[in-house]
């Protein structure tokens, strides 16, 4: 399975190609819908006509309520942009955001309307990829679930297991304890009062994917492969596997897991420091990563940048109203991807 | 580029096949072999006769000074192999290394013997293939250095630049500051006088890249290509590009780099917290990130673990003298995955 | 540059998905309609409406009449589609049809209205995604020209270069010889008279490849990479390069092509029996193939098959009125292909 | 299943590196060793000494008698290579090979001697890698047979089924009438005889692949992914699937296969006009294709060219015995890339 996500944010449309999909996947389209909203902006009681708008269209590969294995493509009309006035802006490269490179990049011929193809509304093509895959891996045996792990450097909870995050993934906002959440949002409400933002991370742990999968070699290991697909999500800039960047604090005594037969005949690794994986393969236990992302850059604070198109020096005052944290929308973007992380691992 | 590593730690020898590598880039064979005597085990007077015997012979893709086009394949025969007797442990599946996946994701037919495909001996090609990465990216500008940026919660100091790294390269152990680098090796040995082993990271940087370089799509975007050769180096656990998961504490007002004109009349960032990449695509700043690697997983204390043959619990005792921490011998092979995915993002 | 089809003949639409478009190409939409015209069922007066029907519309990865380097998606509703009865005969698998392995592929789940997936109508997105890259391919000096070759035993001339097969291109026939081209409609028009179809064969070539592009090993080499492109046009059963099966009855003093040097400096071969490729690579010749494709199976003389809903033998008789010959509307489609796997052979 | 061959005809050594071979395959080497036979020089009562040099090194991925689904690594020794002198040449392109084109891809680089990265020595490790692809396959039910179908215009009998093509194989020279054979060596003794060399072609089948493989869509339709492993073929210039370049003669009613259900309930087409595939995907009938291979481009005869050095025209007489003929050595070279992209179409 391949995923292509397209679009622009102020173009006609947005949308995901998805090839390599198996034939006689029955899709549920309302759950579908309730990912979808997960990610949508404004997730409360006034959202719902916002979130009718980016219901995706499904215009291949899906006949008779279940998958062809047919290319499946859908798209999301872009029903609500205003493009505005980006005269005084379109020139600034805005700090922290891909402006600069993709001039670079692209000859300057990018479409820099909101973001373009860099903008964080493509990420619903995303989540709609990875509620396909959720649906293949489901009758699987294999279930995603992730939390917010921490923003600003206040910390969720250590989650216990599946049912601790499937229990989160419904929430509106998605963390284990909700004091700590409370914290979290009183900390995004003060950046955004400042015209600031704030970092975070996102723990996720896809449960029951079999022994065996993935290899030590290049292209193939497992580590190798989901930080592709994280990587390739806007803000990630951290992907760290089992206990992470706690390897480098810790001796190996305490890092090996001891194994043990389960009751049930299989192998078991008492903690899973090694969040499921060993030597690039799948060792049975929970695959768990944490990522971390950057604070959203779009500030409303004046910022020192250059104008690209004279050359010279310039200060940036952004307009408009932007998440002061895209962690907590974030979550299911980086389900999603593990979703199709798992995929691929799974040979699918 | 692709690179193939292959071989085992006990078969008739280890090598690496490179595909397209530009025809014509003359190959400094001592700067190669200065290279593999970095990551050779017993880095100091007496190696030298070890070293000798690691020095790869290049079968093809090589003629009359210089590299064909074809694909180059180099071997190293494993001539100092003593197999031994492994009856007594080859069913053990030892904690924190791959031989319970392997078993699974091989049916039971890999090479057990001194780890096999999983060998750390099996890095010796890559830092073969990473020279030769090097020396095709020097000509165009493109320097790689690294340091141990942590062993055991001791940090060594942040690097100010190219100079500093390039020192640093020289070293017996690869730190900036030879103090703690001390600290370090006290950390190492003791740990190896308990019969256990630590964990620490690398920070590496890749300077000279030009801007515009890789794409926010998957498969394309800098952070996920540079992830997936980094986490093909065992132990590798976590990866972190710029100010990596610091992020999670920060404000956009910190994480945000002020842009200015430089003399030049390029584009520069005041700080390099993106790490040299916005969006997926290089910005022309230098490329840094920091790798995790885990505590070396070989240790003599007794662990609890599985006996795969007869399916049930055991204890083993590890025989043999086992590196107590992997990571000052990882430096060049780090500096060798960021050789490999740099060409890659250059499109070479 | 990748393409991915997708759509079925009578869902919402088709289209095609292409990546790593370079940016800033300037887009000639009245060009790209009239490539798609070329293709459009009823070349001739009255063909207007359904033309327009057919036209692509550009979701992503184009704006201000450029293209922007991001994944370029372009659309063709499926405006016209009478699903009618399929109830008699979507259990029988049409013979030359793919109804029986599709089903045994697809599980049974592909969409058999009109073919689905398998249907011609969706070379109508490939014949877009190789205007595009033909307008990439021209300002680079590289040009595609191609006629009908032969139908139903049927020969048509020889060519002399890219001025003949330039002039041919905008013919409602394309044949250099239009005697050649009446007896093969008088040809195509008997076997529609007897419900039946009839095969044949299109020639093309590809002028202004410069030498030194390719190479001799798996997944590099020209003829390799160009046939992967033409196979994947229906109908298409044999690819021939140069002299192609003729080499069968030659010597190697007539295969060879003697080499000189022209006027200008280059090395040139007096014949180009070679197709203008050695050992993977191309020459500087113009690259020159022929394939051949089967005669239309949709034919409306009773046949003898299989129901595969009961699993017994049966008799169909199809309804409707098909192409009794696909090889005059598939010269653009062959050339769209070229177009393609010359980008990919360009680097592009 | 990935395979890359690296080396120069007058390198150290000749290989294939072979990654995704799966793990526990038991290899029959003596049967490997009969395969390499048939391809190798000389093959008559005194060709053993030859045949011993050529004999295969396993370096790795291969253990205890299996597999072990790491990558496998074998090579073969040089040993005979005398470069002889090139210098009177090595600057003389040769007619109808790729001296011309591989001086320009790579910048006058490649090993020129005897070949280089170019000559047909290089089949050697293809054949080897069918050879182990074979015996992925048999266990399977899958089996490869081919035969010489043509030569300078003598045409072989029409196999019947695998068992005529399987006694073939083990022929001196592999054709089903033995008469025809005999005029075929005529021909060839004659054209030796004459300083010159023919060319030919090979039909081969691949028997008992399922129905449904591949996929209409590019990259995985199985035309396309068998051409692109006998294009990778030194001296295949042509490859047609079926009826092949018949169909351009053929009718619908000709060409379409009459389905019917066998008595072990399996659905067959009456004829194989289609080789084993429709819509690009295998129908369950014997997958059947001929390849046209051009004739020697080394012929004593004098020829003109150009002098790459100097750029100027040139006459160039080639010293040295050639092979007239190289179909008859080709058959196994055929089967192996035949053996290789069937295991690629069956997803090993």
């Amino acid at each position: 399975m391949n995923y292509t996500i397209f679009g622009e944010s102020h173009g006609p449309a947005i949308g995901v190609t998805l090839t390599g999909v198996p034939a006689g996947i029955v899709l549920d389209l309302d759950e579908i819908d309730r990912e979808m909203a997960r990610r949508a902006p404004g997730q409360n009681a006034w959202s719902t006509a916002r979130r009718e708008s980016d219901r995706p269209e499904i215009l291949s590969g899906f006949f008779d309520g279940k998958t062809t294995g047919s290319p499946l493509c859908a798209v999301i009309s872009n029903t609500d942009t205003r493009s505005g006035d980006y005269s005084r802006t379109r020139d600034l490269a805005r700090p922290g955001h891909a402006d600069y490179p993709a001039f670079v990049r692209y000859s300057g011929c990018n479409d820099y309307r909101g973001g373009g193809h860099f903008s964080g509304r493509l990420t619903a093509p995303l989540v709609f990829a990875g509620a396909v895959a959720k649906q293949i891996l489901a009758p699987r045996g294999v279930h995603i679930g992730a939390h917010i792990s921490g923003i600003y450097g206040i910390s969720d909870d250590v989650p216990e297991g599946w049912a601790d995050l499937c229990a989160v993934a419904s929430k509106e906002f998605p963390v284990l304890n909700d004091e700590k959440g409370a914290q979290m949002k009183d900390a995004i409400a003060q950046a955004r009062e400042e015209q600031d933002s704030v970092g975070g991370s996102i723990e996720c742990a896809v449960f029951g994917l079999p022994a065996g999968l993935g290899s030590p070699d290049f292209g193939e290991n497992a580590e190798g492969i989901f930080s592709q697909y994280l990587f390739a999500v806007p803000a990630v800039k951290a992907v760290a596997f089992g206990a992470g960047t706690a390897f480098s604090l810790m001796r190996g005594s305490e890092a090996n897991d001891p194994l043990y037969l389960d009751d049930d005949g299989s192998v078991k690794a008492e903690q899973n420091c090694a969040g499921g994986i060993n030597g690039g393969i799948t060792n049975g236990m929970p695959l768990v990563f944490e990522v971390t992302m950057r604070p959203t850059p779009s500030i409303a604070r004046p910022q020192f940048t250059v104008d690209l198109a004279r050359m010279e020096n310039a200060v940036l005052e952004l307009q408009g109203r932007h998440d002061p944290c895209v962690v907590p929308r974030a979550v299911p973007v980086i389900e999603a991807a593990a979703a199709l992380a798992a995929c691929q691992l799974m040979g699918i």
